[in-house]
């Protein structure tokens, strides 16, 4: 059997493109390892999504997956190795080899941790160093922990940490903070975290755990060194499209670039929406409209090649 | 005093703009005549907006509109008559004379019904011609009414009116009906409408109440007659930027150009989300995205104004 759309990854992008495609009554196969995407990583509430004054990341998981079912979309719970374009057909296959065909694809695949690339970084991976503040959060009760990067989701985990830990750094590599404003003062009330600039981290270092970190003031040039017990990696995300990369075009920053207005790739018929594509601002609102709009894209062109 | 933003209307675009601006601490003044925008205008119940698997327009503007509200916005319930520029100063004046000043404005005014220009229409309009289904359809029990557009909004009409009347026609003027097929496949069911293409409305008749309709079956020529007591008008909408039109360039369809990445108009510093602009899908959850990213862009391009 042909598909008529394949949607990879069931964060907030697949899982709004899903419920559109059901309403087009498109033969739909939604293929997706776990449902959430990054909401999965959300350690505090989510309050910017219109309808939802404050939401845990979970609850919002829940209703959207809810929503999804009620489509009726058959889900396959598998992981995505490869794309190929055959003639007018795609052929997605997973893990274990088996392999689907459709007519056109949306990939929602989210995004990854970016990994530091330091030293320690992996042997201390499970022992101090964490990619997920939700899932090893409460393993850091009254100690001290350093959290790389100070984006939105950095200083987010902080606001989460800080009911556990006793003290928090906040290390970013440029000089300055990137965070949300409403997220910085937050950060600043619980009065348990330090932000410092400029910092080139060189070493994660330890004996069965992380006891410090290594790292060089880029201004001063010298080098430092901190007690911590934990680091939290939040220096942003890695856009998943190993299994797309012959189909696609990307940015500097490693997403697949394109159309805003109707979420098209380069390959006809491929589409991209939410956090693996090149949108500025990786909303979850962002992500539910592209995602609708890659399925109203997709069926457009369903239409076209009949 | 100048505000750092000022938000026109308070629709999914308007609203999620508000929380967007309130959560980057951004002084902002939002002026709206009501609440909900097109979503008052919901005959049917919305479930395509993720989160929630059925709700009522209703419902889910109270529940935009408790979000908005938290967030301590200040409201100004007015019309806005005219927006000028001077300097780096927008002037934003509103019914009665008074004027705001804002360092910069999201325009998301939304849209207004679509007139159909034809003899009878302003003559009947409140005794058999509609444009709110929602409050006017209980006054047609057991009546004919003739939907005039076959877009979603005519479709969902129909679906409303279909528990109310006896019998439908849906008259599109084009060769071919509109709609999303969820729409067209709930109408078929309800086996009560009749749908005609190919139809050049020419004239609403009747005496204190519309009687019938005549247009012109645009395959055959021929002028033809159709008895009913209402006409609902679902032809689209007509973008609200009367207000703001020396300011922005325009598409064929009187929408405002706007760049998709950032929702940015052709002046700096005046951004425009939802139905008022170009973007090609009209979704509340397209609309909520766009008002986020209005706001996060005024964010940015007032810290470049520092």
């Amino acid at each position: 059997m042909i598909y008529d759309l394949i949607i990879i990854g069931a964060g907030p992008a697949g899982i709004t493109a899903g419920i559109y495609a059901m309403r087009q009554r498109l033969n739909a196969l939604l293929i997706t390892e776990n449902f959430g995407g990054q909401m999965n990583k959300k350690a505090i509430a989510v309050g910017n999504y219109p309808g939802f004054n404050e939401i845990s990341g979970a609850e919002l998981i829940e209703k959207f997956q809810s929503h999804l079912k009620q489509t009726g979309i058959k889900i396959e719970q598998s992981k995505v190795n490869k794309v190929e374009k055959k003639g007018d057909v795609f052929l997605v296959f997973v893990e274990g080899g088996q392999s689907f065909e459709s007519k056109t694809v949306v990939v929602a695949s989210g995004a990854d941790p970016r990994p530091l690339e330091v030293a320690g970084e992996k042997e201390f991976l499970g022992k101090g160093v964490s990619y997920c503040p939700l899932c090893d959060g409460p393993l850091f009760k009254n100690k001290i922990v350093a959290i790389i990067g100070s984006g939105n989701s950095a200083f987010e985990t902080a606001i989460f940490l800080s009911n556990i830990v006793s003290k928090i750094y906040i290390l970013e590599y440029g000089p300055q903070v990137k965070a949300f404003i409403d997220n910085q003062e937050i950060v600043k009330k619980t009065g348990k975290a330090e932000t410092i600039v400029n910092v080139a981290l060189k070493e994660i270092q330890g004996d069965n755990f992380v006891k410090s970190i290594i790292y060089q003031d880029k201004e001063t040039k010298k080098e430092k060194r901190l007690n911590v017990d934990g680091v939290f990696v939040e220096i942003g995300y890695l856009p998943a499209t190993s299994f797309v990369k012959d189909l696609v075009d990307f940015s500097e920053r490693d997403e697949i670039l394109t159309d805003p207005n109707n979420s098209q790739t380069k390959t006809p018929g491929l589409f991209a929406a939410g956090d693996v594509n090149v949108g500025k601002y990786k909303q979850i609102i962002t992500a539910c409209a592209e995602g609708a709009t890659a399925a109203l894209s997709a069926f457009e062109y369903l239409k076209k090649q009949k």
